[in-house]
């Protein structure tokens, strides 16, 4: 029986005694060999790699993208950032816009935000019944274990676990500074009006996920950067392979 | 209980007493009612079809796209020929490509071969495992709830259900007559060493899909497209759809 996640029950902030400078340190290192893996990835092109970041408003997903793939290189990445759908992809199942960016084999697939989006936001405003919603999260389990039967991509799913007090800051630092007024959206405050109910879905998504999350806490964003870094290349380094060798 | 198909019980002609001429009058009739369901489909794009077709070389599937929707609008309809995968193709899941291809609302995609192919020419030659076969038979059924229930995809799949000697006749035909070289491919004369493993494993696909096949006879090639555009017209009849009125 698999224990069931609690977010409530899980810090948002770094563990204590770890110090910011030494984990910098540590992460740095990891951000490098996060590089040397993917080119390995790359090279050999047998299998690929999904990492999903989904989260609440100033969660830090972009900022984990710039930090934690810094060394990689864009020829083997794909960034997909998954927003309002257009008509074209709303006259399809939800999965369509999602299924088409799926990693091809050597590639890194990045997806800022989701087809889990159509969960979240979608069951918090009541735009889709509890019926649907469990199609939806069959439908989910069965496409991403299609992607790793079908083409060994290994799927890393985070969770950008952030307090309802560090989000107020967050996005009162957009409307603050003035190189983050882009960032700025006022719908941003409209939807942190329904955290709890997110909270719940959340909670729900990941915990009838048949592919594990990881609940990564953001509060303190050097931990963050730590916490994916340290993620992907513990997974990746398990990951047998290796070199493709000169073909004569 | 669901009552198991067996290929070898169903017969490959039309059935007895029935009358060329006077099926061609009514086929005629119905491919020009499923013009108008098309355009009603089209107009109010809330639903979307499917046609999957599905048999041995030589079955009739291009014959069967040309008759069946003589009436039918291009601007409302995509024909996908899936052939040997390209490279890119053969980079993702099985089912990457097919998922491009679903129709969106108001449109009929028409699958001339699909993502059966998959678990048919690669389980006959060997090139996958009866476990993957599993696994893609459970994928194929995931995705095609998935267009269902969250795209109301009305799915209609047709085996042309072919005799091994029609076959035969149908393949020397192509050599024989000059505008039809260009259809003859050698290697239809191997896969066909194949048939009784190729009827097993359509008989498996055929019998393990949720959403169920209609074995259409095409030894008779006029019965056959009364067959499908009989099918496809009594199917559609039955979805609720209305012209919609003017917006003003």
């Amino acid at each position: 029986m698999v224990t069931k996640i609690k977010l409530a029950d899980i810090p948002t902030t770094a563990p204590k005694g770890w110090d910011e400078d030494d984990t910098e340190k540590k992460t740095k290192k990891l951000v490098k060999e996060l590089g040397d893996l993917q080119q390995l990835l790359h090279a050999e092109a047998k299998h690929s790699v999904l990492v999903v970041l989904q989260g609440m408003d100033g969660s830090g997903k972009d900022g984990a993208v710039h930090k934690v793939f810094d060394a990689c290189r864009i020829t083997g990445l794909t960034l997909t950032a998954f927003k309002k759908p257009t008509e074209e992809e709303f006259a399809h199942d939800f999965l369509w816009r999602v299924h088409k960016a799926a990693p091809e084999k050597g590639m890194i697939a990045i997806f800022n935000r989701s087809h889990y989006e159509d969960i979240l936001i979608q069951r918090v405003h009541g735009w889709i019944d509890e019926k649907r919603v469990e199609q939806r999260m069959n439908a989910i389990n069965a496409f991403e274990e299609l992607l790793a039967f079908d083409n060994n991509t290994h799927i890393f799913k985070f969770y950008l676990h952030i307090s309802k007090d560090e989000q107020e800051k967050q996005l009162l630092e957009r409307m603050a500074e003035p190189d983050k007024h882009w960032k700025h959206n006022p719908g941003d405050w409209k939807e942190r009006e329904h955290w709890d109910k997110y909270m719940q879905c959340y909670e729900d998504a990941i915990n009838k996920s048949s592919i594990p999350w990881h609940i990564c806490p953001v509060d303190d964003r050097w931990y963050r950067d730590y916490f994916i870094a340290k993620t992907l290349v513990d997974g990746l380094s398990k990951v047998p392979m290796v070199m493709p060798p000169l073909e004569t």
